[in-house]
């Protein structure tokens, strides 16, 4: 685990944890940590022994975004290959597709790139003092990453237009409240929360119900509703019949912990 | 309306009341119940006497889901049959489709099923202090009853998937604050005030306003921009030609409470 | 400017003022109201010298919506022609195509089509104390102007049905806490606030950022995922080899205001 020259990685307990560490650069994009990123996904997402991804900031930022050591040619033809669309696409992991739910532990200030690809993971936990920015059209550019798309998904289209158009700087905390970050906490507390989230995900979920789940809701943002109640009807009756719903009915009469059988790998539900 | 063994109904002032009626079990659905709520929804939306429905809980829950009773089987093969899904297509009321909104009084907690069908209603009142949950990752399974797909539309992407994924427990405060309730209050102020709304709603607005108002909404989730305009504008001027405009414009300009001439049943815009 | 019966405008500093202007009949809409508003958006939108536009209301009030002085026949066959649908499509501009942001400066109460048009137009300030009401069932009629679409997509399908069906009346606070607002503050604040906000935007961000964001954001409410990230990836490109992305990067690492060179008018990226 330790061969990433961009990122440092931790897994105990289940749980793994990344840390973008370019902090001389605010942990901004490179190729490189672009690149790393990418692997270490597809490496912990093929991985049963990993239920959760948490993906945190080495030092006092969590992410400035693309790095601007290009100067005013940083964004013209794109020659830094910063973003996950200039890897290849047989090697690129999209996270909405992973069976690993990737918690972004916000620990510091995030702008550009640094805000963008955490809206395609699942879940943000916040620092409340931090700053956060789509600070595209103060640059002269657009959202990337998805992020004209997702973010009106998430915070609705009224915020998520004026935070866009404006490219103003909002707190952690502000973000919290739109319903952006699930919490908002203090700088130290951001990382360890995350973790313990992972951490009972970990233990109390399902990895293929959460996986399943994953898919549901992503996928029904682009269907209409009858399609999407079918095939989320399908995959409930297939769950039903695992021996993953049968431990699970059965640990929670008995008020223990659950011992989960099916693996994320190999137990995925055919349908999906 | 004496004839239900597993709900109680009550009609007074054009408000239905139905309470969930299985308090030994917590309010799990059985196939019975399952039935008869279908039953007791066609019944009333039938009826131009009934101008909204209430549904909350008999004692301090509104519902604990699915029936465990069954063990470790209760999923498998879906035999205990206590879900829409279950009905005969022809005999099933989608309530999304009813011209009566139907109010959630969530008195007490709920889980599963118990939460999972109210999203598919229109408007929900909560208890402060009760716990709400959809636990489906913790039982080896995948939400229901369209969940998956209402809930990132009704509270944004973002908090969804956390709820979805975790399956965690949140409070009834939490759940307002997030939109998914209306309103949270003290557990005994919950029905009394969705009762009130109920009220307001049969006094002062017009049966097929509300009707048509329901369809627009739900029938725009699933279309573009320009197609729902469209059909929107359709109604809005076959409306705006309509007895109930003519009387809610007058009594408005004659400050008065309306008298409305239409009737959802007979009345309903052809169009939608 | 100053050849409007029903409006008053004013340009300074790049960000255009636009006053509804019938106080004596609380700026409720007719049909004049309706063409002048039109005709100053498609002026404004098509002057490189305006980069933001305010609309706001003279006097206490925001708008009353629909004039009601034809009583009850007000809505019957649209007579008042007081709505946007009423324009000849050709001349008719839609604001969610305009290049230039709009943002609503709600000083003061607003019903109907006062608070229907401006969830179409970008950003929306309100006054804390005032009130606001969707309030068509209470009138025997159903949302218009594209609200039943559109207020879904603002604020989540659960607020958005509540206020559709019961058409109650909500202050400007409870407006901001649902995510509707921006912001809520104190009513002769308003206009000020947002004029701000409409200078900020002027100065500190590029015109045809602004206008392709927009037009992501909007686009994509009715395109799948992978539809818009291809569209938004494309228009990415092309902003950042254009000469506003070096002038956003370069004044933003020199630390200096910077001068935009393209011209929303001429230079919109030619893929959207």
């Amino acid at each position: 685990m330790g061969d990433y020259q961009t990122l440092l990685t931790d897994v105990s307990g289940k749980v793994a944890t990344i840390w973008l560490n370019r902090p001389e650069r605010r942990n901004a994009f490179s190729g490189e940590l672009n690149r790393e990123l990418n692997e270490a996904f597809a490496r912990f997402d093929a991985d049963d022994g990993v239920r959760a991804i948490v993906v945190t900031g080495a030092g006092r930022y969590f992410s400035a975004g693309a790095d601007l050591g290009g100067g005013a040619g940083t964004f013209a033809g794109r020659s830094g290959a910063d973003a996950p669309e200039s890897l290849p696409p047989a090697e690129r992991v999209e996270p909405s597709r992973m069976r690993t739910p990737v918690i972004a532990a916000l620990n510091g200030s995030a702008v550009g790139l640094g805000i963008t690809l955490p809206l395609g993971w699942d879940m943000r936990f916040a620092a409340a003092d931090a700053k956060y920015g789509f600070v595209f059209t103060r640059r002269g550019l657009v959202p990337e990453a998805g992020s004209s798309w997702m973010l009106p998904r998430l915070v609705g289209v009224s915020l998520a237009m004026e935070l866009l158009l404006s490219g103003r700087i909002f707190s952690g905390a502000e973000g919290a409240a739109m319903g952006l970050f699930s919490r908002a906490l203090p700088a130290d507390e951001v990382l360890p929360a995350a973790q313990e989230l992972a951490r009972d995900v970990a233990a109390n979920t399902s990895a293929v119900s959460v996986a399943a789940t994953k898919a549901l809701v992503y996928g029904g943002l682009g269907q209409d509703r009858a399609e999407s109640r079918a095939i989320e009807q399908q995959v409930f009756d297939w769950m039903g019949s695992q021996a993953d719903a049968a431990e699970g009915v059965t640990a929670f009469l008995e008020k223990r912990a659950p011992q989960w059988p099916l693996s994320k790998v190999k137990d995925y539900p055919p349908m999906l």
